[in-house]
């Protein structure tokens, strides 16, 4: 196999600047979630003749996959690149900047696209020589709940295969670096609205009226003390309220406030426990202060695990590739954004890695920030680092 | 005086007509507080050859002052009637609704400034008879801070006054009715605008960033405590959190939220006390959450008095002056609401009352509420209210 | 009735030293609410051979009764003294200091009851000339609810009287003047004793217990909402939480607070709505929370009224009776301290005034202070006031 | 050294009866930390005699390290065992129950001694073949901070070691099995006590007072954002106020209460933010609420972190040592609670492990209740785990 992955490298040398203009051209046409048309053509037209089988349209919207069957006995692997892009006015200033007024590849899913046809392409070329079968999982809608990979399991993008494999440039890690972690790598989600009824009435009679802006307050307050007394110190997670809306007359009390929110966690156990205590809380208040509420609390993307075997077996591939980019693997502990790569890693035993974009010596903006950019020799390390996951987990222990 | 009183009341009772068809004209055409162009030059018309003294543009806006100089010896006394409107798209159906979208005449001034010039008319008629000066206040922009009362004041409008008397027409109280209350009758107000700033960041990294929300939500509650702890429970005092602008997205903390309010009292003793002890807990919330604020507090109206012997006079004059519209001259206790006629008050003995405007059997529109409006028997009961009132204040002891 | 009055004053000037002598005495030998055996003996054995019916042992307790009918037809009148002492160590360093240890006439029961001895004699000696009947009521054990006035009322103290009046002794204001009030003179009152209960553990793992510290303290920041929102800011309201019982060790999550209070309020229009938010709010944590909760709510006083026609007798009275002791009646407005004469009020319309006991110029030692006393002046003005009013509101009118 | 261990076990089992019989003796006669005369007497009575170099009254207490040298070239390494009790009243019922009133062995410390001294006895009678040297320390003092391994270590006992090993047998934890944890395992701790005085006052006038209740209240709110807002939701943090001492009487504002509690952490970065944060708030409820305070803040205990290669050693020496009371080495996690062997751990790259002493089948009654006991079949346990984990660290590698 060593032959065979050195090979590959050469390839993707070969083609790095390939990947580099695939990557430009998809960051000047970025789409929406849901709404990724032309890339979706785009990606299609790549693999238009070559030997491999493409099924498009996978679930319910814009996904593709395309299978590679290898020339000997081996297993069978999933390997995921996302390809929708951000509602952000781009500020980069960059020459490819985004030609879609108000949308913009601001985390890098145009890389992990633009590496991924490359190394499929490469793949497809050395086909006869490897074991099992490739499947290349071209996601859309990544970016919004429920997620771009929930539909396309539904559409049956796992069947028959036994691992997913997926990265993730980071614009916040030093390029050079690949960096994994074991177990909950990025937290589970629940967002939810709510709205809190109480009586508006004229300021300087409190007593005819019944002050949401009080219950609200109230209850920003209390639900300090989910994170503070109701979990496991040891057990990561959040309650942001990102938004009250109360806007009013500075001598009107307000009928009514709106309040959203966000919650991570990295151990499902604390799901329910989290929902069960948002919700006593909530009706606590309406109890304490005599108002009404409505309530649309929704658990999204679950805790996104990478199996612990499988992720020393990628990081032990990466780090004795010879991958002359790389200066080091590193454990980067879990992160606290959320991934829909996580349904994947519910149904198969699955490993998701990071590979550095920052250039060391420049400012760093972080994902979804409107001067987000990636050092782009993160996709010749993206390219090579998965080929050498992939082919130490294809083959049979 | 007995017999010019009853003549006076008949010519009134001959123009009862004219004055609800000068009111529904000034319904038609309303104007906001500080731009009342139209108004005033209606009224300054009014007065076009008639025997007194009119001065327009008093102070720097659209008030004016009428001087009616009686025949005999006695005191110099004010009567105010204001004619500002609000920024209320009028909802009432009448056939003389508001003509100036979005503006309407919901708070009866149009029914004072009716009142008002045919009751200066047939003042001027029995002149000769009168004892002492009359001044008529036609008083522009009472409803917004800092009030048309005191720029007429700094404007000379007091200059030669013993008293002042006005009247408020009320559709919360019962027409056939006159009220009054010695003592404090309409709050003082403070009024402020605060943004408090924190630093916005992700939802799932709070330790990055510092949640204004949660800051201002302490806010709204420890603010409570002035209320609750801070001043005499004999005290009447308000503080009302009207808005509390902090929308923003749910998994975003939010950098900085915005608040308005507003503060009422009965007893200008408290005004320091409500305004150090507010100003002690931003500084006190800005030092517990380590978060910055920009506070904008202003006090604007007084709290208003009624001079208990003046008030005395006029609740005995107008209830032994057999008004026949009349069924009860009531104490109305005193009014949460504000009135700049507090700035009238504080520089002379004067007295503030209530005329009902309330038809029974049909449903209350407060004042302020798009379908505000008046019983129009109360524009003659003001007329003689009034006119009974003067004639008992002008003459000396 | 002047020159009988005259006689009357003349009789209590002769007997000051006797007043002032009884005072002191009791004053050394204080007994608590419920327990006043001594002094109640002390009371029977003054009234011994004296031309007035004694009835002992009015109600379960230790009160006295004594009926002193008037020659003359009249109305009945009852006047009130109290009679117990404070759980409280003098600390006045005055010759007759208390001998009984713990316990003090820190309310000036001891001045009400000396004056009132006197006056009762002297009412005596000119009995047949006086109109109607006097009914002097030594009532025990106002400091303590349920009340003394209760227990005797319900042991037929007001049966056939038509008025009550009374006097306390205040510290707080000066000696030579009587004080009075119409309508709400002094509060009703509730309080409570509550106990929340959540889960012991500990503190290093707060997601195994249930924090009844933090409970209780979002408890006391809502029930500050009472005040500040629910109740009309023209009414005078507190809710004090005197007593928080929380005390543990550092590191164990604390099982259960207990908590004590007090709410005063002049309205009784608030009391059934105050009763109501604060259980709710209650309710409201112990559902927010998920903690249990032990709650012993008990209104006690009713708001003392007086009744203002009687007020305005009594007052007259006492102005124009030539008292050379007094240089002024004022009105001192309502008081926040409750008073068990309320329960007489209830039945009857009835009049509570005060007489100044400060002497000027010293420190002033509010009542219960371990250095409260009083200026024995205050009792010749007591005797001398409560004779005019007496002899005002006997004759009918 | 295989055959070296089976002969030390072999003697190990042969005096297994003899472990339990001092393990009694010592629960018989608990002493409080630094008051433990007798029980350190009795250490150094055990040693009178033995081929080792005993120094007693190390640092400024009672403890004791004994040298056993060896007789080939090696490692130094100190292995500790407490001795100290609790201030608890024993409750087992056990025939060898405590005799020393309200003192109690309630967290097994009388287990490590047992053990220890037979363990020690076992490696003085090999020494000769053991390479390296073993410096038993008997320390006293574990319960209360600052901690006895505090001072030892400041007594020198650490001079000269290179690692530190220690045991702790857990009731909460299964007989049978070894647990361990790498990085850290316990938490550090910070204590505070903290009174907030504001001023004193009747219940019924709050405007004269400042009511310390609700200071405090609001404190108690707002500390929760320490955990839910300013620590990172990957690191366990929780802050405690596990006193609130704010008795007084119902209806008498509380002039001050104390607070005291309880700060836990595992990782070292966050103490000085919290303590920052925990300030800032104190401070800025100070500022909100014009009170003031007194605060004692204390850190004491650090993390205790467990070296991850010298804790691969240890577990790979049980593991692999054929202890046949033994069916499992576990991973644990880290624990909530504090565990003064951090001092040695800050110093030295050591380790500290747990010992299962859970009779399957019964309650488990947790350390520091008055019911806590241990299956002894965790002393064998406890004197073969580490006499493997000490042949494998002292030699050199």
């Amino acid at each position: 196999m060593d032959s065979l992955k050195e090979r590959i490298f050469t390839e993707l040398d070969q083609r790095k600047d390939e990947m580099i203009a695939i990557r430009r051209h998809l960051h000047e046409y970025p789409e929406l979630s849901f709404h990724e048309t032309e890339t979706s053509q785009y990606i299609r037209d790549f693999y238009q003749g070559k030997d491999c089988k493409v099924t498009a349209n996978v679930g319910t919207g814009y996904g593709i996959i395309v299978d590679i069957q290898g020339g000997k006995p081996g297993k069978s692997l999933g390997i995921r690149a996302d390809f929708d892009a951000l509602p952000i006015e781009e500020a980069t200033g960059l020459p490819f900047a985004s030609k879609n007024p108000g949308v913009m590849h601001a985390c890098g899913h145009d890389g992990h696209t633009a590496y991924m046809l490359i190394l499929a392409d490469t793949l497809i070329k050395f086909k006869d020589e490897l074991p099992g079968m490739i499947r290349i999982i071209h996601q859309p809608a990544e970016e919004v709940p429920p997620g771009g990979s929930k539909d396309m399991i539904e559409g049956g993008c796992l069947e028959g295969i036994e691992h997913v494999l997926g990265i993730h440039v980071m614009s916040t890690m030093d390029v050079g670096k690949v960096y994994y972690h074991k177990g909950g790598i990025h937290t589970g989600r629940a967002t939810f609205k709510l709205t809190i009824t109480g009586k508006g009435g004229h300021g300087s009679a409190p007593q005819d009226a019944n002050d949401a802006i009080v219950a609200g307050a109230h209850f920003v307050t209390v639900v300090q003390t989910i994170v503070s007394r109701r979990v496991s110190p040891f057990d990561a997670v959040t309650v942001t309220i990102g938004s009250f809306d109360g806007k009013g007359s500075a001598n009107v009390i307000k009928e009514s406030v709106s309040l959203e929110g966000d919650i991570r966690l990295m151990n499902e156990d604390n799901r329910p426990i989290v929902e069960k205590q948002f919700k006593q809380i909530l009706e606590g208040i309406a109890q304490t202060f005599g108002v009404s509420y409505e309530l649309d609390y929704g658990n999204d993307y679950p805790v996104c695990m990478n199996d612990p075997e499988l992720t020393d077996k990628v990081v032990s591939a990466i780090q004795s590739a010879n991958i002359t980019e790389i200066r080091g693997v590193e454990d980067a502990g879990p992160q606290t954004a959320s991934e829909d790569f996580s349904y994947y890693a519910l149904e198969r035993p699955s490993c998701f890695f990071w590979v550095g974009a920052h250039t060391p010596g420049t400012p760093i903006y972080p994902h979804h920030n409107p001067k987000f950019t990636i050092d782009e020799k993160a996709l010749i390390i993206s390219a090579k680092s998965m080929a050498s996951a992939v082919l130490a987990c294809l083959e049979e222990v």
